[in-house]
């Protein structure tokens, strides 16, 4: 009875119950799992607690559980463990699965190879439709329930596509040739699993599968996995704009998410000294007109802010599109245009701002021009930083807006300073 | 023999094709193209392009199209359209489909109403097997293709779900109550669209059904459309935490572009005055000890960057969990211990640096003891503003990274310049 009703919920709803026993149950309720339900539970945890489950269950019902999980999560749970422990796994499990999983692991993370399942159906082209559903019978359990079935000739290439619709609709006689799609779009085995995500979402498909250089089927990637690839890209470009550090979430210890972050405010901080310094070379020209460090926040602030807006767009773009040479014309002299505009607005706003409240036109005039000046530098700074990146395969998001902000606070203080210096006879102390 | 090449392709490839198509040859390619390959197309091209296409192909033809289009994605078209235009187009077409979609733009934007299709299969639960696989072959048309048909009893609600594959394993004579999953889960119709694409992400689902009060079966809502919901929502986050403006990328005009940045760069300039007049209250102890200035824009902008890197651990995990009173007090407490750990590191060190570089104990402790404050104090206002807005049932991420980078920055000079100002008489002038 206490199994229907396990069998009833949802892999999901099985995990929260897990998490929410208290610790004396937890390896009673895990006896009373068959290793279906034991493998749908654990692919729902987060590692920690998957090894804590697989600890609980022993080596034994391990290895079994092992060999029905998907190989993607598998790869990833190994990859967190030590050598030793997952030889021992290896060892107990089937010697198919484990070289399987082994395979899988050694492509590079982060790739089509690394996300594929081999949890799939694939028939060959010469079969009826009623040989299919035979097979299909057979495997029913092993298979991830995908809509698509993959068509192969007989070097296992790929060679079309056919849906369990279309198996529904077609006469039982009819060969898989006959009513499969046959302009199948597949990814290359070490293709990164942003460009994986883009064709998904592109396609709108709920499956890809995965080819080598011969073209020969090696697995498929599902449309949960995409999700996934998309929210951590996501929030690794939001990590990085924010230079918060990985992975730190809500239920992270303060000295962990402290030790995270600490890396970029120490280097920011020396970063900062540079301004600081920046600064005491203009010792002089700040002691005379004690009024230009009243503009100094606003100006390296406005700096850092249209480069913040500038790499946020570069980096978010980048995400779907393609640099050619064209583009990157197109997007600096756009980026340009920006910074000239909202260079224009800001200085004589500022301008006017400061010439009535100091009552200073010369102060208002170095102000303005200043500030249009590190407008339209930030602006460029914002772009072309994580565009040469880019060009140079580093990830773009690594110029963080931090980082950004504070190259851009040197430039504006170079710029304000050395307009302020130039005009400093004409400038009321 | 044009057609069956088009009919090979993916919609998105014939997307492609259009757009590169030179202006002339659009109309003609066009009519080659039968309803349902236009609708295909059209399905594929932003709003803009929708519009181009269905004035070049007129009314008549432009209604058909619109019968046969998935109906969110016609709801979202109209959105952008002239009342008139719009009511044009549904007068035209099939009476049924435009009751649809005008039904569906009822809902709220961002709604699971506003994302849900009416294009699936439901079944009658008293139905066999055989019996759904006629009603399949007959609608084959009509249906997104899904892994999932929903069962619903006599009063249309939903009362289980059966895949494809199901049927294909099941016997012909079995009733669809027997083989069904009877604990589907669904969402409401009012649900936010966050919430949907969690459950979607969460359960590794393909689809979702959605429900009204009643429990009534009104339509789905599929793992495509999520994927689009979780990056525009991603961007949003993006776009809100760099105050970058709504919508630019790389096609976005300069004059646009500017448009939709200036609005909070004039806001945090107004901001940033602030700090200029706080600096201006400290005019004295800034004209006596001129070196306070070189670490204004260290302090300043190490508050900024901590207060960033907590808003976007919040902004972040708020996604993914709901709050209540016990998470705010484990967060705000976690972040008061980064806090108070990252004001130390940092404040030691630059204590020390000061010391050496300018060979003034005082100014090192006065440096030190500013910024372990300005640090605690600028953490806490990156996490308390954004989870106050959450309550308040504002996007916490409109408390965008340049915004608490500004409140931080009057935060800090407030602190900086009142501890100076304290110890003034034993700094070195
Ligand atoms: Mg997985
Ligand atoms: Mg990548
Ligand atoms: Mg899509
Ligand atoms: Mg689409
Ligand atoms: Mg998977
Ligand atoms: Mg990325
Ligand atoms: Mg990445
Ligand atoms: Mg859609
Ligand atoms: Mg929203
Ligand atoms: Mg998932
Ligand atoms: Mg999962
Ligand atoms: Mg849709
Ligand atoms: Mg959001």
């Amino acid at each position: 009875a206490f199994q229907d009703i396990i069998e009833e919920l949802q892999p999901y709803d099985t995990g929260v119950i897990y998490q929410q026993l208290p610790e004396k149950h937890k390896v009673r309720f895990l006896t009373y799992l068959t290793i279906e339900q034991l493998t749908a539970l654990i692919q729902e945890l987060n590692q920690e607690l998957q090894l804590e489950v697989l600890q609980k269950i022993g080596v034994e019902k391990s290895a079994k559980v092992m060999d029905r999980m998907d190989n993607d999560d598998l790869a990833s749970l190994f990859d967190e463990m030590d050598p030793e422990v997952k030889s021992r796994f290896l060892a107990k499990m089937n010697k198919e699965e484990s070289t399987a999983v082994q395979d899988l692991m050694k492509y590079e993370a982060e790739t089509a190879g690394r996300l594929m399942t081999n949890r799939y159906v694939w028939i060959p082209q010469e079969y009826t439709v009623r040989e299919v559903v035979d097979k299909l019978k057979s495997f029913a359990e092993l298979a991830e329930t995908i809509n698509y079935l993959y068509v192969i000739d007989e070097e296992k290439r790929l060679v079309g596509v056919v849906s369990y619709r279309d198996l529904i609709l077609a006469d039982a006689h009819e060969k898989i040739q006959e009513i499969m799609f046959s302009r199948v779009i597949s990814v290359h085995v070490d293709t990164d699993q942003e460009e994986v995500a883009n064709i998904i979402e592109r396609y709108d498909f709920l499956a890809v599968p995965v080819v080598d250089d011969e073209k020969t089927l090696i697995g498929i990637i599902t449309v949960d996995d995409v999700i996934d690839v998309v929210i951590q890209e996501a929030n690794e470009d939001i990590e990085k704009l924010s230079a918060s550090g990985k992975d730190i979430d809500f239920d992270t210890p303060a000295l962990v998410a402290s030790a995270r972050r600490l890396p970029w405010l120490i280097l920011l901080l020396f970063i900062g000294l540079i301004s600081g310094s920046i600064i005491s070379g203009f010792e002089d020209t700040l002691g005379t007109v004690v009024a230009l460090a009243f503009f100094m926040p606003m100006i390296a602030g406005m700096t850092g802010n249209t480069g913040t807006q500038s790499l946020a767009v570069i980096v978010r773009g980048l995400i779907s599109r393609d640099l050619d040479k064209k583009l990157v014309t197109k997007v600096v002299l756009r980026e340009l245009g920006v910074g000239i505009t909202i260079g224009i607005t800001c200085a004589v706003l500022i301008a006017i701002i400061a010439f009535v409240w100091r009552g200073d036109l010369i102060l208002g005039m170095v102000v303005g021009v200043s500030l249009f000046f590190t407008l339209i530098i930030g602006t460029l700074a914002g772009t072309i930083i994580p565009l040469i990146l880019y060009k140079l395969n580093i990830d773009p998001a690594i110029a963080s807006g931090p980082l950004i902000t504070t190259v851009n606070d040197i430039l504006s203080l170079l710029i304000y300073f050395g307009i302020a210096t130039a005009f400093l006879s004409y400038l009321a102390p």
